[in-house]
């Protein structure tokens, strides 16, 4: 696609060789003169001059000398947006391929892509433009919606609603058994996993993920949520729309997660906590009581930001306050015998 | 069926329309007519009565007005009971898919049910009623006893020994190598990893969670142990019988667990520990020394919870704790000099 | 093999019966006499003396009264080698599956073996002597070199490069993509995840680990590292050579690991770290900043590990330490009166 093309599409104003074409996405350190890269800061308009890349994306008012540019207002948003135009999601070969197993009475759209030993349990539904990738697994009665990846080896539990444009990475497991016993004199019964999952439009979730079915109600992740690798999600958890999800975290059971959600990596959030809206969870937090809106925490248990900070630089200063306390003490002991001597 | 039946089964006594019939379980809010529900504290006997539920469980002399109820001695454990009578495990259709790579010795039960692509190694016994889901696979010489279920995907390394009524998630590896290596002049070689690993009756393991196996011993997990998702079992560790685990522990090599020992999600617990029955081990918890019978222990390393927790308000007090000895300090040091100028 | 032989290949000194024969190796409880088992301090040359092992390698100047032995430099290293000379990695059966599904591109060395239900697709390079599980992925254009070991389920997607010698366990995830999203207006937009992964020779991964591409750039784990079970490596990670990885540690993206780094489970690495050659990082520890040259650090935020001890234990004699500051404090107003009576 030519520059000039691009740099319409994208509302921005060109500048240099605009009539040169760019077909890939690439970054700054390694573009080469077909490809396109970014820059958003003083730091990455440095690497811009030295870049072989054959168009940058700047920022409003800035240039880089000798080279082709598109200015934008958001470097990094109209990357993002270039990318979908320049290198639109692969296409699979279409059809069903013919080591899949599909019951007679599933319904896929006539555009489904089924790979190789994909299993298709009886009353599943899938929507147009789906992709099954290999192994993939769909219980009885699961729904997937449009527009969907599956990469290989994703197993969905019977029952399983899934949304359109969501993707699960390769080995995710949706709708297995929430974590629920009963002790009964010297051993644990199972208390019945029979509720169901919701997975909303335009989710993302990633490799070996596990989100579990609610025991008698429902798991629920929001539109547009995004969740990393490893995430455990448990049984009845409710996670708000826009949210993104570190790799490792995980939610226990009846836990609710509020809209536009931000949590680090190894978070682990206790059952039946509440987090609201636009709260933001260090990495390897522990959230065992409520989350106020927009609150920053960090720490086991979680504490505001500020305050888990300035404590912990008192922690370290711990040896030393010891110390100088002893000092004290030894002092005001002295001190005290002076007076008893000098009364 | 009907509900005077089910209050004899369960040993309870019903309160009125006892004719009519419940088919299905459910929570209180989302119970409808044909469904039966517990309740069993103040709270929830109070949805009770807002509840579509055809028939409550509830405890000893309590009565909700307008409702069918049955009086039992233990609600959660009743209700438990009646999901096992009103919904039994589903059946899934009986036989051996064609699909299926089955070794002519195998030894499979006359009613193993064997899924889509299922791979059954060379050695390998299956006994009666058990379920092998799609894409399950067997290595050579590994055992399964009779009435598991193994959702798909599960993966058996050879010579794996599974009970009878295991249940094991989708994504679970049983039986992979340790992780033990030797350090030789300037890279790791591979420590031999041949040992065996048990999992015992009645255990249940949630999804992708992984089973190592014994490096030359045997890794080894008790009856009725409860496993969560995304857990990682090292090679040569013994988990005691009747043990819970939630989401995303660890537990090191060689270290052994008592019976009855409840851990929260995500705690890591060192090689060769020793943790001992009934212990209770809180969420993220570090352990990194022996833990004795019963104690319940918090935070990294893990101490007694409640110190932890006092040493925890404390920690949170540390600025305010700091200025005042500052404070003291001060007054301290003024004092020393009136002193000096008073003699 | 006879006891003598092996003390030849192993430059040992056989001492008692040497025209023995052993044919595996065991722990030093569980040894029969056909088997090898190794002592190497004083409380293993004890286990020793009461075990059936048919012969047992000791350090140099032990000897173990009634018992077959072989004196070595160092016994653990000469174990794993005899372990290597006694049982040779088992032979998988050769040949393709018929049940395999490879894309009439792909060029598959002769010796490969290719286990049931494996997908290849179009581009992909094996070379000779690889072993790819049952139901093993190998997306579009990804290179697998010789002599590797890919248990059943792994997932490779498309592109990945995997060296020599390489052992990836069952569940393993390379290539998948990176966690990175740009937030436009009110929702997420998957930035571009159209980078690589290179996975050196003698690099081993255990179950259910997950790898993701880069984004941009590329994600190297290095030669001879080795990493266990849940682990996560995010997008543009550099992990070094003969690095050890335990479980479920998070290593967040384009951060830098040295070479002969060491890393205890559940350890989480924010993005952009650089952990220099040789650091030693404990179980559980988060790592915010970056880490000197074998510098050995604990906690989170991480600190010098004498320093985390340290402060450790002044933290849990905390509330001692506020009560002895409001004794001085007490004692110090009484003063203080006394001195304002007194004058």
């Amino acid at each position: 696609m030519k520059i000039r093309e691009l740099g319409r599409l994208l509302g921005g104003t060109p500048r240099g060789e605009a009539d040169r074409e760019v077909q890939e996405v690439a970054g700054l350190r390694t573009a080469a003169p077909g490809e396109l890269a970014f820059a958003e800061d003083a730091k990455s308009l440095e690497l811009a001059a030295a870049s072989q890349a054959g168009c940058i994306l700047v920022p409003p008012e800035c240039t880089v000398a000798g080279r082709t540019t598109i200015e934008v207002a958001n470097p990094k948003q109209a990357f993002v947006r270039a990318a979908q135009i320049l290198c639109p999601p692969r296409k699979f070969p279409p059809g069903v391929h013919p080591t899949a197993v599909i019951a007679p009475d599933a319904r896929l759209a006539e555009d489904v892509v089924v790979g190789p030993c994909v299993v298709i349990e009886p009353g599943v539904e899938v929507a147009q433009g789906t992709y099954l990738g290999a192994g993939v697994y769909l219980g009885e009665g699961a729904r997937v919606g449009a527009h969907c990846t599956l990469y290989p080896r994703v197993s969905v539990y019977p029952g399983a609603k899934i949304g359109n444009r969501v993707i699960l990475h390769s080995g995710v497991v949706v709708g297995s058994d929430g974590f629920g016993y009963v002790f009964a004199d010297d051993h644990y019964e199972k208390f019945p996993q029979r509720g169901g999952v919701v997975i909303e439009d335009d989710v993302e979730i990633g490799s070996n993920s596990t989100v579990d079915r609610g025991s008698l109600g429902v798991t629920v992740i929001g539109q547009g949520t995004k969740i990393d690798n490893l995430v455990q999600i448990a049984h009845n958890v409710k996670v708000g729309r826009h949210c993104v999800i570190a790799a490792q975290t995980g939610i226990s059971g009846s836990a609710e997660i509020g809209d536009y959600v931000v949590m680090g990596g190894q978070v682990g959030v206790a059952d039946h906590i509440r987090i609201e809206e636009g709260a933001m969870i260090g990495g390897q937090a522990g959230i065992f009581g409520a989350i106020r809106k927009g609150t920053e925490v960090w720490g086991t248990p979680a504490r505001p930001l500020d305050e888990f900070k300035k404590v912990h630089a008192h922690l370290y200063k711990l040896p030393e306050l010891a110390k100088k306390v002893k000092e004290i003490s030894r002092q005001l002991s002295e001190m005290i015998k002076q007076n008893q001597q000098g009364r």
